[in-house]
């Protein structure tokens, strides 16, 4: 099995993709349209795409990939988020002047940058990759916020451990094919849609759902960049089209939406 | 009059401030959250926010920021978003190695940036800042993308005009003040609210709107971090709580909300 990723070797999407199998042979990418490519073109069977993070909220790039393209969702999983400040061996806490990270590793450990004076953060394309280059460039003045493994690939040590806000900090990834596939039950149903622009329009939408007792995890909006102020949505449901109750209200918000998708029904990460 | 905004001169969140007051002196902030305590401190009377882009989408940090903060939202105005890459007199586009930009100021000119072979593309902190980086690093062999303004302030030259990739792209912006103010009619409020984690939650609270026929602009989910998985939602109404039905719906909603706040109630921007 081969599985796409976004990032460096040390991402916490590569440590997603082990999750899924973890003898799969993986692909890094640079971004995550090269992660959509890759399946797409069959160079890789899978893709793994964070989606939503429980601190800082939606991937918003990747809801608009899963739009334009064509791969349905097969499963979800979660990944708990440990951020460590890494550095080169021998750099002590005190010589760091400046620290790299993706602008969410950094966010994600504000109370922990706030006790440092006269740090500047900076904000980089990833968290592996910030320290992947703080070891190719030998920067002994100079620390990332990567997870622990990414340490040990790009060989930095551990200068503090377990440095964000929020312990439950969790990342929710989605794996794409380029078909559905049914090992496990699917009770967990992603779909996208329009909606007419007049009042009472949503109501109307979450009603098929809520009136037949389907419960919704998920809604996010996103803007359509052809039509001003006009919005898809994005909805995720406890529920498959295998079930009657879900088919039938798929088929009821077909009657109110101008257009409906289903992105992916599969099986849910049941967090414990 | 004094007015807060994020950026740099010649950031369009300058030309927003200049729409609400051409006379107002302006106080040019490095992050929102200066903006926020610029206005809760007293040194300017308003703060000049963009919440939304009709391309990209919300600016969710702001969501967070308004939330997080008690300054009522006192107004709401359009800026269109005209692009331009900017370069220093006598570069010439063949010349141009590196594109320098906001993520957002990149993503919205991809159409553009397609055409160019060999070019590198760099995110950075704002688009205005861009223009001045290469003005002060006297960079010959880059270009901004910004606005024709940041090109005036920095002495760069338009090496290309408008290169956006949708010609209505418009921004949203909010102003916050101390207290509210009512010199115009409201018609728009803006509220705050969480949910019971149960079935038809979102749908119950939509209720009290769409059964009143009180119309949305917007819904938006924001996570709460200390609680795994559940959300804030940001909704702005077609109303204004000197109406009985907004008022009686906003009571309703608070039968169903644990925690309801109105983040401001003022005058739409009305785009034409």
């Amino acid at each position: 099995m081969k599985i796409a990723y976004q990032g460096e070797p040390g991402a916490f999407s590569e440590a997603a993709s082990r999750q899924v199998n973890a003898m799969a042979d993986l692909l890094p990418c640079r971004a995550f349209e090269d992660v959509f490519a890759a399946v797409n073109e069959g160079r890789v069977d899978y893709g793994v795409l964070p989606i939503e993070n429980s601190i800082g909220g939606s991937i918003h790039r990747n809801f608009d990939l899963l739009q334009q393209n064509d791969l349905p969702i097969v499963a979800e999983l979660e990944v708990p988020v440990v951020h460590h400040l890494l550095a080169l061996p021998g750099t002590t806490l005190p010589e760091v002047k400046r620290i790299y990270s993706h602008p969410q590793g950094l966010a994600q450990c504000e109370h922990f940058l706030q006790t440092l004076i006269g740090v500047e953060l900076i904000a980089s394309y990833d968290t592996a990759g910030s320290a992947k280059m703080i070891a190719t460039n030998r920067m002994t003045d100079a620390a990332a916020i990567a997870s622990r493994r990414a340490g040990e690939v790009f060989g930095l040590d551990v200068l503090k451990a377990g440095i964000q806000d929020y312990e439950h900090n969790t990342t929710r990834f989605l794996v794409i094919g380029r078909k559905a596939v049914s090992d496990a039950p699917h009770d967990k149903t992603s779909i996208v849609f329009t909606l007419p622009n007049e009042p009472g329009a949503l109501f109307k939408a979450l009603s098929a759902f809520a009136l037949r007792g389907i419960g919704l995890t998920k809604l996010e909006s996103r803007p359509m960049p052809a039509r001003k102020w006009e919005y898809l949505f994005y909805m995720d449901l406890k529920a498959s089209p295998e079930q009657p109750a879900c088919q039938r209200a798929l088929a009821h918000l077909a009657e109110i939406a101008p257009t409906l998708r289903v992105l992916g029904s599969y099986a849910s990460c049941k967090p414990t």
